[in-house]
């Protein structure tokens, strides 16, 4: 049994979810607060699965050709200012340097809430001739965006991402990487997060400043509220007209490049508790959990048990080749409270082994996605711990679609619409005529914004659900994070 | 032959050591300027060199239990203020934010130049019992300090870096840990960099600030100036005294805990260059050459060239399991033009094949390191790269370090001090009082300092190579990046 002192510590999510969320990032000690008003610590256990989003990630880039670079942290006022949505866009939430050392600097400069005015200043030096192109550019880095109310992982004036930008020859060529990223993206969720997305594009209200299009993977918190998980914008010639970047073409006359940019953020770790946790604590799919196993010795101080939780951690470790992650659980702690502890963290699997397992040559292997207990042979310790892992990975993709899957609703008309965002959470998928006034009425009314237009079309009615006019697009809506 | 015009676009070290670096590292693509004065773009042939060191540096910490964390880049003037040592170092060469959005701060915040004062604000926090030490973190980050002039990777106003922040019960703990990291370091830059370190103390005026003690590893490049290659500090029990860190120990009783702090940044990148490059560019070790072997056709447009080349490409990955870094150099440019950008880009082992080596059954393999061309029966390809990149990667810390040792000279009196530094230029070896006159006037007549106070000790004389007085220490000096 887990100990109850450190459960009964957390808030239920039915009670407040928000609570709930905020008692899951503490006590799993992923963040800490700081004297940094609106910025927070990423403790240990929260950063080690940054790194593992990142390596995922990273290699998923590269393998479509991506390179990594590091561009400054500061944009001088009269760069931003150059394209006019995009400062419009952005100016009112940034942070600016006016002093360098003891000085007043000659033109200030804000820190990067994104990057694109940096890359177009970059691309223009460098892209000369279509030989140069295209260019796939990609960095890792902390963003700044001076938000009024901030919430660990999900709105902070510091986060952590990465920012593809990437410039091309042709108009075709931006889009058909626009939407490379976006699959990208959607795998990435699917595969390594267990978190089904829905991929669209965003309607012109909701899209990045700048863009000419913006398309979004946007997943169902287990609240019914909505996360946008990551963007993919293709800006067209936009950017380029504004700072221009030009080349050479072969028949040698000057264009203008076509420019996208991309990104995720430390938000997917929001994303991933809100998803997949419960009234334990956090849940993580193993691809990235820090720790896949923890092994808990029961009744420790007789003798062998701690050595032989020790020799069932390298044997599992050796087998894997060390691509299974674990550890033995040896502190002097009670094992009810280790296994909170390994509830907590979500680690996902515990092995119980104690002095009568031993006697039996058995040990317990407990899932932490649904509590199933399983009792194997010893002997079949090194098979079956990597399936368990692989099983859990999927199931837990399962569990998260079937959750959405049971909380997205139609609605032909405005009653039916309402009555779901008062009564239910969750998407409504609702036609759209396409003007913005309709957006604008629903938002004021419910508080619901249009979170994509999906690729997957449906034909819930032909008539938009909040003016009656002629539906353009299907759309899903939802309260959003 | 290697293209005239790529390599004749640079300048000869001997010519002028600065530009050519400068040449280096813009031909070789490392970096690029901007607009953001003092700032640079880290370009993909640069940053891939920063991912390999981090990636090698990374797995040595948490070989030693380092666990990654990331804090916030702003600091609060209120919690810079709280060392006094510290602040006084520091504050001439902050930024500093005094808007956030369209509202002036009420406190400014300084852009990170190091992070201290944050970790001790996270560890006062955390740290409670004996149970929770030591604290073993680091992060990896872009740190800012506004420096007047700036050079590419060795003196930026932004630069990447790693800071490791330790906490402990002991001073002998923090001791210990300031002594790993410097191994660590130390080890880094001979296994992988290439470059022999001089391990050794720093003199309290060249210390850091606040520090109790600094370590340092100190290089040697090819025009004889010195380079501080990674700092590890203890602190003692000062920051926790200042921001009030203490644990509650064994005995019931509150004290103060014990800090360490340790860093490198992206000017290794600049140590490679100067220690190991000549007159046709970069010549990267192969442990951190994101590029190691670049295969390039003679006459490709023959039939089966190309073929051949990739062939060589696949049957060397396939059997190096992936290790090797290899590619086919396929652009329509001459092969003279491609051994120059090879030269230049330093990679280090280029292969020749073209339809007289198939013929013939056979291949040229030339090592960027000596220039030496090797020919080897196709059959032996698999099994000789790799042999040649290891012999590479030993024979370049062998040459860096016969360099280091035939610039190192002795002086036993300011009269053979002076003469080596107005004649040659190098490491001088030479006695020291422990008075920081001395320091101050050998740095104002020569513009030398102290790089260490070595942990192998000799006795050079008995007298203070300044004053006469007796000599307490035998220090290296040397004209410092």
């Amino acid at each position: 049994m887990a100990d109850k002192k450190l459960v009964e510590a957390i808030t239920s999510m039915e009670e407040d979810f928000a609570r709930w969320y905020t008692d899951v990032v503490m006590k799993a000690e992923l963040i800490d607060y700081t004297t940094v008003k609106g910025c927070m610590v990423i403790r240990p256990a929260g950063y080690a699965i940054w790194e593992l989003i990142q390596k995922d990630l990273d290699r998923r880039f590269k393998e479509t050709g991506v390179q990594n670079v590091y561009l400054p942290m500061f944009i001088p006022e009269s760069l931003l200012n150059k394209e006019k949505d995009h400062v419009e866009g952005f100016a009112p939430e940034v942070a600016w340097v006016t002093h360098g050392g003891l000085e007043p600097l000659q033109e200030r400069l804000c820190v990067r809430p994104t990057s694109e005015t940096l890359f177009c200043d970059y691309y223009k030096n460098v892209v000369q001739s279509y030989r140069d192109l295209p260019q796939v550019c990609n960095q890792w880095c902390s963003v700044v965006r001076w938000e009024k109310e901030t919430r660990p992982f999900l709105r902070s004036r510091e986060f952590l991402w990465q920012e593809g930008h990437t410039a091309h020859a042709t108009a075709e060529e931006a889009e058909e990487r626009t939407l490379q990223m976006l699959d990208v993206y959607s795998d990435f969720l699917e595969e390594t997060l267990a978190i089904p997305a829905i991929k669209g594009r965003k309607t012109d209200k909701e899209k990045f400043a700048g863009a000419v299009a913006t398309y979004t993977v946007e997943a169902l918190m287990h609240d019914g509220k909505a996360l946008q998980s990551g963007t993919s914008h293709n800006f067209g010639d936009g950017f380029a007209r504004a700072f221009g970047v030009q080349y050479t073409d072969r028949d040698n006359t000057l264009k203008y490049v076509h420019q996208t940019s991309w990104g995720m953020t430390t938000r997917l770790i929001g994303a991933v508790i809100m998803v997949h946790g419960d009234d334990s604590g956090l849940k993580l799919p193993p691809a990235v959990a820090p720790v896949q196993v923890m092994i808990i010795p029961v009744q420790q101080k007789k003798e062998g048990v701690l050595d032989k939780a020790y020799e069932m951690r390298d044997r599992i470790v050796r087998a894997s080749e060390g691509s299974v992650r674990v550890k033995v659980d040896d502190t002097d702690k009670s094992p009810g409270w280790k296994f909170s502890e390994q509830e907590m963290r979500g680690i996902p699997v515990r092995i119980e082994i104690g002095p009568k397992d031993m006697e039996a040559g058995k040990c317990v292997i407990v899932r932490r996605d649904t509590g199933e207990k399983i009792e194997i042979p010893d002997s079949e310790l090194e098979s079956r711990v990597p399936e368990v892992l692989k099983s859990i990975q999927k199931d837990m993709l399962e569990a998260a679609r079937a959750h959405r899957d049971a909380h997205t609703y139609s609605a032909a008309d405005m009653d039916e619409f309402r009555k779901v965002f008062l009564e239910k959470a969750g998407f409504v998928k609702a036609m759209w005529c396409g003007d913005q006034a309709c957006e604008d009425k629903i938002k004021e009314e419910l508080s619901v914004t249009s979170r994509c237009m999906p690729f997957e079309q449906e034909q819930i009615s032909d008539k938009c659900v909040c003016c009656g006019r002629p539906a353009k697009h299907m759309v899903y809506w939802g309260r959003a994070y």
